[in-house]
């Protein structure tokens, strides 16, 4: 099947229109088969020895979201302390999620035991597995994108409480929790480098040929 | 930015047509500004602080892909004997790898330490680094199944080989190694759903609702 140049560059404009979306969500609400569409193209990622390790838990309780907060809250406190005072007083003027504003919340898992103890792939490099539903994060995030919603990955919060929250056992693995919903706008830039929290590498600086050269670096 | 219908439904089109894939590569060169491209989407790919920890090494040299075959080969015969008799004479069956028949190898790199020791969104959740690194692939393939590149990731290779055959240095983390090219055609199905490896699981089964559910399982 072949791609046309018309939509190859309806995919580059996705790609690179795609944000971290921790404010601008708007309250309407994201249509059932909507979701059914980004989870289904989440489900169509490359996974190791086809182990499809991922589940997706969609998330519009309230009471489950306040939980969730009460964890970033305090895992985002903590972590300010990690900075120095000059970056600790631009942190704390980062928005840094959007669990109680945006409408949906989808937790993105990982059963590392699915189909069995050897899984093709998986002989040598034990992470694939987690790796594989990192794809499908990033293919659920695209396709959101592709359907003008935004999402925003909650890395600053303890497993714990997403696992209490959520009622996910000991043995799957917690991956990613991302808020989800129509936004008044999406951003031109990322926010941190608007911010000038770090800049834009130059792409060139990022490719190398045939060896590693510190020359890029 | 607004993506209409017409070009969501082409996001779709290429997430729901990319392949993993390991033969079917045909000779034709990759232009400079096609490699440029996908590493540029690449590039864009969301990353924990705007971290930006990924490089990109393109792989044509003929010596270093002997190199990696090698490897390839040693690490799927050890890999090969962790499975039971019946599904070792499945496995020998398929095809694992294109190191030497795709025109192009990139191997997708992870700098733990780019940016100094804290990392904002890494300072609870310290895999988010690696992590940002594997959506740098997913978008790279992505965009690649856009220029109609076949792209397949060998995991069947120990990090060793690959540090040697590239001169990638201990202290950077790698994540794939990618083999990429044009395709005679790419398939209607994943190579190993088709060969009964393991079945599509019913995205239905995927999905729960606020609470994770064993039900589905």
């Amino acid at each position: 099947m072949k791609i046309t140049e018309i939509e190859r560059d309806a995919v580059y404009k996705t790609i690179f229109s795609r944000r971290d979306v921790r404010s601008d969500f708007t309250k309407q609400t994201v249509p059932d088969d909507v979701i059914k569409r980004i989870l289904t193209a989440a489900h169509h990622a490359p996974s190791v020895g086809f182990m499809q390790p991922w589940d997706f838990i969609v998330v519009n309780d309230i009471e489950a979201k306040k939980q969730i907060k009460q964890g970033f809250d305090e895992a985002n406190a903590e972590s300010k302390q990690m900075f120095n005072d000059e970056q600790q007083s631009k942190y704390q003027q980062f928005k840094l999620e959007g669990i109680l504003e945006a409408p949906l919340g989808i937790c993105v898992t990982c059963d590392r035991n699915r189909n069995g103890p050897v899984v093709l792939g998986k002989t040598i490099k034990a992470e694939m597995d987690l790796y594989s539903s990192v794809c499908a994060v990033q293919n659920l995030w695209l396709a959101a994108r592709a359907e003008n919603l935004g999402v925003g990955w909650v890395s600053i919060i303890e497993d714990d409480i997403l696992r209490d929250a959520l009622g996910i056992p000991n043995n799957i693995e917690i991956i990613a929790y991302l808020c989800i919903g129509y936004v008044s706008k999406f951003k031109d830039k990322p926010e941190l480098e608007s911010a000038g929290w770090l800049p834009r590498r130059s792409v060139d600086k990022a490719i190398h040929y045939n060896k590693w050269s510190t020359e890029n670096l």
